[in-house]
């Protein structure tokens, strides 16, 4: 792995949910693999999980850690071509990336969705312009993609260790895992979904899982991301024998950045929970309380939505870990 | 000591001194102690001196330390519970401090009174949901308050080493300690007095202190903490024969977080030391010069700001020593 | 060394440079030199390269670092002396610089000028009073200098160690080193053309260099620092057998902080760069796109830009390891 950027920069998934399952049960035995290696982390939205977490990961494999919020630490960059840079924006992504690629062995990037203009985001310029600038040729400097406009691969990556350690448990053989769109009232990016469905997809083809999508009309992904992942409207219908509930709101794709409908009724509650197979419930976090998921679904034993983000830590190690190994 | 969050946490205050001295002359005695654990500091106001001393101090006992400012780093944190959570807060304390408390180990949290209502501040919501929240039965994860609504002990307890020190110096058996009121046009919390008085009146009772408190009608402190203390309105009288003067402003408690007066007469100038023992002056700063306190009180060798503050350092490394060693 | 404030608290430059140049060539020789020394570095603006190159070369030396964005994480100081304090800044400089002093055995600081007062830049009052109050005749704390009102001189070690590298690589014995002003729309301040000419006309006083500056009238820098340097108004002349183009914008010295002109013929093309003995580009970063300086010349072999940012880690490294082995 030199990127980590994408499920596409993976080689071997399975190898990587049992490398974060092995760095759960045992943290420090990489230790001596991130001596004197230093990952930047660089915010370019705010972050509690994937900031805590991948600091965490980084310093259990004794690397040493460096983060800094662009725009608040720093100013405004640039990642446009060409252009006269008499604006806001300081500095340019090629000077930025290039220089922080030489103080840095690896580099985090969090950069969400503007929710303005859908080519811009799906372009995911910001990863692209950092993983072309910050290395070289000769001295590579991997990025690891802390979410982008449209993915979030380490918290997909934890959801993959997280349905695996509860389907062991459960002695599941082939779960059905439904992704479920939740009411709010603010336009939310799609990365956690894309990237939600991208993975899953790749554990449906390979008999891991049975996945469905479930969402109101209007709230369909790109299909790049949906892949042939069985989409049904009707929440109820979709819920019916499920093992895993994965909620979580999304903007329109296709009136891109748009809030079509709040209806309350696809929140989860414990009437929800009750057409499925004794699912359980997962979330990424944050989720705002009763406005998305009820209450007593949350406190429930149902929910796995803390060991999900426990679970961010082995993953994040798990990428590193591969990435470290990779470096000269 | 499993939480810090007040001096009912402290079995024995004796020891938790002394802990302290022996940090000071030995800072890294204790390295190993922290190896491959991580304490998160997570900050919902402004800090220097906690911010660093505590920092500073997990570092002297081999911790990483990681750092987080709610609201800027993240997003804002509701602390009710059972609320739909429609408004400007993203997170719920739940979700939150599980997850904090899932990759710490050991967790400092900061969040001063909002002084609008004197029921809420004083029931302590953030450290007791943090509290409550952080961890599990089986695997609890301590809360250091780094002040909170209504107590700051890490100065608290800096202040008793820099008292103890100080007497050790100046062969005093049972100084007269005067906390007094300084004016101020801001209203500020009462944590620190609340604190120093706590702490100050265990003092009193093992006989190591006589203690005085002294402010304007309409300053009086909540009765839980002023406790025993000898109450004397008139400046004058309770700086007599005074050995160490505790300066620091707070807003009323009775008329909640109003400021009742801004008498200057209340500042600490060099006549009103002259009134003491030839007294020590002491302050948890920050203190705005020539408003609370005369320059030439701070400048003078009866000042001990600097060496109080020095001390925040070494209450910390005791605090978190302890800490450390009822961990499994 | 103690504290590295500016060239004058250099005694052998060309071992510095040196030093620098070891550094790159051996990052992690000097590891235990730091082990258990903290450096604090203490943001009054905004950083990039200066944040994470000065951590890296700390952390590189052992040590560890604690980072404080004042009025951001903490609060706005006071650097004025007897004044009364009822304004917005809620500690003096008196208290916090000696607290600091406390926790940390080298405090690097940047502040910038505020362009409106001469006098009061030109004093780089932060700087003392930091200086003045950080440390004790029995334990002085260091004090690095992060970029001041006037100054930048870690910037200018790392420039004199980039071009010497790049003499070495060009077999060049005394080339000629052009400072040229470049457009721009803000007022900036003058420091980095300050301390370039003042590191330059040591380099030119000991035969290493030739050093020309050029800008348009009205541009002229402070005498104490053009010292002997030659002043061309005319850029094309200046240019002329140029071998180093070091381009920076100021505001005006003599009609202090304005911008007298926005010349966009002063920006630096192929053009310019053609009139040059192959001359090679440089610029401090961050640098405006073609509006400073066309993307053809940042994108061609002739610039340095890079190569001189990523110097910053072994600038620092250089100054931090003599700070390090003059400390007890």
């Amino acid at each position: 792995m030199t990127n980590f950027l994408s499920l596409a920069d993976v080689t071997d998934l399975n190898a990587l949910i049992q490398s974060g399952l092995d760095a759960k049960a045992n943290p420090f035995a990489d230790q001596q693999l991130g001596k004197n290696k230093t990952i930047g982390l660089i915010f370019f939205n705010s972050s509690l999980r994937t900031r805590l977490s991948t600091q965490k990961a980084a310093q259990n494999l004794g690397m040493n850690v460096m983060i800094m919020n662009v725009g608040q630490d720093s100013w405004g960059l640039e990642m446009e071509e060409g252009v006269l840079m008499n604006g806001d924006k300081a500095e340019h992504v090629r000077e930025a990336a290039a220089v922080i690629g030489r103080y840095c062995d690896v580099i985090g990037i969090r950069a969400f969705a503007e929710l303005k203009d859908r080519d811009k985001d799906y372009q995911e310029q910001v990863m692209h312009q950092f993983a072309r600038y910050a290395g070289t040729v000769r001295r590579p400097v991997p990025i690891v993609n802390l979410e982008s406009a449209t993915r979030h691969p380490l918290q997909s990556l934890a959801d993959c260790i997280t349905i695996e350690e509860s389907k062991a448990k459960l002695s599941l053989a082939r779960p059905k895992v439904v992704l479920t769109w939740l009411p709010h009232f603010k336009p939310l990016p799609q990365a956690v979904a894309n990237s939600f469905c991208e993975w899953m997809n790749a554990r449906a083809a390979s008999g891991d899982v049975e996945f469905v999508v479930t969402h109101p009309e209007g709230y369909e992904l790109a299909p790049e991301f949906v892949g042939n992942a069985k989409v049904i409207y009707n929440q109820d219908e979709a819920f019916a024998g499920a093992d895993y509930i994965y909620g979580k709101n999304w903007s329109s794709y296709t009136q891109y950045g748009q809030v079509l409908t709040q209806d309350p009724s696809w929140a989860v509650t414990m009437d929800h929970m009750n057409l499925t197979n004794n699912g359980k419930f997962m979330h990424c976090l944050p989720v705002r309380r009763n406005l998305k998921v009820a209450d007593n679904v949350l406190d429930s034993p149902q929910s796995l939505v803390i060991e999900q983000a426990a679970n961010r830590e082995w993953s994040a190690q798990a990428v590193l870990k591969e990435i470290l190994q990779n470096l000269a």
